[in-house]
């Protein structure tokens, strides 16, 4: 099997699972017990969230577990709007954000809210001065994302947060799930407020996440009761899914020391293959994307035809983000950067982990070769 | 090790955390994607499902997956709320209701709805009278747990489901936390609406749980996004939790039939023995109460410093609810019922599984003995 498909979940380390299995059967006590066996759970909580704080470079009481990327991107819009509403109900994002963001954001136009979703330039990447030209006197929130999760295109985030420092009535929002592990970002030199981090993405647990909230930083809760996570994020906490995703991005941060180059060798190899392919597109830009996510269409597919075709040999990719390939529409960042809708609906997305090798890589470039070949003449 | 704390959580079956390690490792695919991993997992899911449903003897499309059941009973409550606002802004709940339910009703609050909290009587049970005069013209949702998660008394849901039967408008929430596996709810004959359920109080794991929705009932998402969960609930299903808990489930249920017995006369043995030691009072009522949960004072002790005593001889029991333990407040459950603040601030809560025994509650009485009177001694 070669699993290209790491953009829509990774396969969780064998060593995460060894300590999800150790916490949950040796320390299952309630974190909010007073017994030693609660103690102990907390203990390991407060552990896992001083990795996870040592790890992104943050302060402990900034890391906020939740159940994982899309609940962190919820709670930081809505919570936002809701804590904020009396200073002013205007929000900005871009037009390529993931489906939980645009969601989030179409939910707070039904309360009264409004959106400007910020276009991008034809690389899939917002300019500066768009999001500026959108500021209005009411603005809360501005969303964007780190790496865009079907092409690719890193986001200039450091700028943008240089811009927002400037008006001290905006937060500015992060989703930082693809980019974590495989593109460095300074959250504290970025002036970022709210940050969305998904543990499954990174080798961890699917059901774990991470919302980081600046110190000073105040938003509502979505999910309230019990009070944990410092009243944000209530309900008994996942510990062995914590410790989990602490250890999984650990793992991936110490890889990509050690196998970043080589994941960026995978990319050009495959990059230079697919472009030598007649009618292959590639949407991926060239500069200012991550190293693990290429998108490319080969004319005249149909890129759920041609997905069956790799699969046939074992090989895993995807149409689009995996939230949105049900739905058998066009990928929403690809219409967003100008591309036609036709040449939209055959993209393919192959997305890397540290574990795939240059040799997986040339497997695949055979496989496409073989199967355009052949579907080729199927259709003559 | 006598675990005497299982109203807080329970250690997951060794079986569920064997089923949980295959998923993960064997069935990592996002269940959103196109291709065969993803067709796989979700089948999984599917199957997870499906035998929830069995178990819980509800339709299949009814099964909704959460995170757990704070965000249950948050989804069911404020998605409610929120949905019906044009409907009515009036919710009913009880007293003793979860801090989730009760932190829920507070934050809607704030958004301009109007909540009825319903007393109980001297048993910490809810007079369906009291739920009649509580109703108004938009009134929208009565939310009634079924188990009280502190002194274990069983609410009339059957009755109050037929009350609501002839309001058409009203909604029926009920908090099926600490009922299930160990006091039986006909969902369709109680006419519930929407149930709430949680994995880890029944051997699953943290992190997992169900909201129940009936057919035809509907309600607003409060975590939008990839449309997971028939848009009720985005985010990457966690599907090896969700197998987990179903397995769990269908455990449980079984020790029902075999273990149940022996529960109660364990149950009966402690009330027995308890009632026989000086200064003891039960708050657990004689009927009505279910077979896992005993509460009680010791009067002249705070609960802190005789849970204390208790832990140094191996055994694990509460003061009060793990959610609101910290607080060190009386609780909420006994104050509504009555019962003075010092006497309910010495509560001792235990809460059994299946795999507790006899001779585990004999050691305890006989620790609870040596401990009065070592105390006792002591304060002289």
């Amino acid at each position: 099997m070669i699993y290209f498909d790491n953009s829509s979940t990774t396969k969780p380390y064998s060593e995460v699972l060894d300590s999800f299995r150790k916490v949950s059967e040796e320390y299952f006590g309630n974190p909010s017990s007073l017994h030693g066996l609660g103690a102990q759970s907390e203990k390991l909580l407060s552990q896992a969230r001083e990795q996870m704080a040592r790890l992104l470079d943050v302060q402990i009481n900034e890391i906020y577990f939740t159940s994982g990327g899309t609940e962190s991107n919820n709670i930081a819009i809505k919570g936002t709007a809701l804590m904020h509403k009396g200073r002013g109900r205007h929000l900005i994002t871009t037009e390529i954000e993931h489906p939980s963001v645009r969601e989030s954001m179409e939910q707070l136009k039904e309360l009264g809210f409004r959106i400007t979703y910020v276009p991008v330039d034809q690389n899939g990447i917002v300019k500066l001065s768009e999001i500026e030209k959108a500021i209005c006197d009411d603005t809360i929130l501005v969303s964007v994302m780190h790496v865009n999760n079907e092409i690719g295109s890193i986001q200039p985030i450091q700028e943008i947060g240089q811009l927002l420092k400037q008006y001290s009535k905006i937060l500015f929002h992060v989703d930082f799930v693809q980019g974590i592990g495989k593109v460095p970002l300074d959250l504290r030199a970025s002036h970022v407020d709210l940050c969305t981090i998904s543990g499954h993405k990174f080798h961890g647990l699917k059901g774990t996440g991470v919302l980081y909230i600046r110190n000073g930083v105040k938003i509502s809760s979505l999910i309230s009761g019990g009070g944990q996570e410092w009243k944000l994020r209530s309900g008994t906490e996942n510990v062995a899914g914590m410790v989990a995703m602490a250890k999984a991005l650990r793992l991936t941060l110490q890889k990509q020391n050690e196998c970043l180059n080589n994941m960026l060798k995978i990319k050009d190899f495959l990059r230079r293959e697919l472009e030598m392919i007649e009618g292959v597109t590639i949407h991926t830009p060239a500069f200012q994307s991550a190293p693990h996510i290429l998108n490319f269409s080969i004319q005249g597919f149909k890129a759920e035809v041609f997905v069956h075709a790799l699969e046939e040999k074992g090989i895993f990719a995807s149409t689009t983000s995996a939230c949105s390939s049900k739905r058998q529409k066009a990928s929403n960042t690809l219409l967003a950067m100008g591309i036609p809708e036709e040449e939209a609906m055959s993209a393919i997305r192959i997305s890397l982990s540290y574990q795939n090798t240059l040799n997986e890589a040339e497997q695949f470039i055979a496989a496409v070769n073989e199967a355009v070949g052949r579907l080729r003449k199927v259709m003559k």
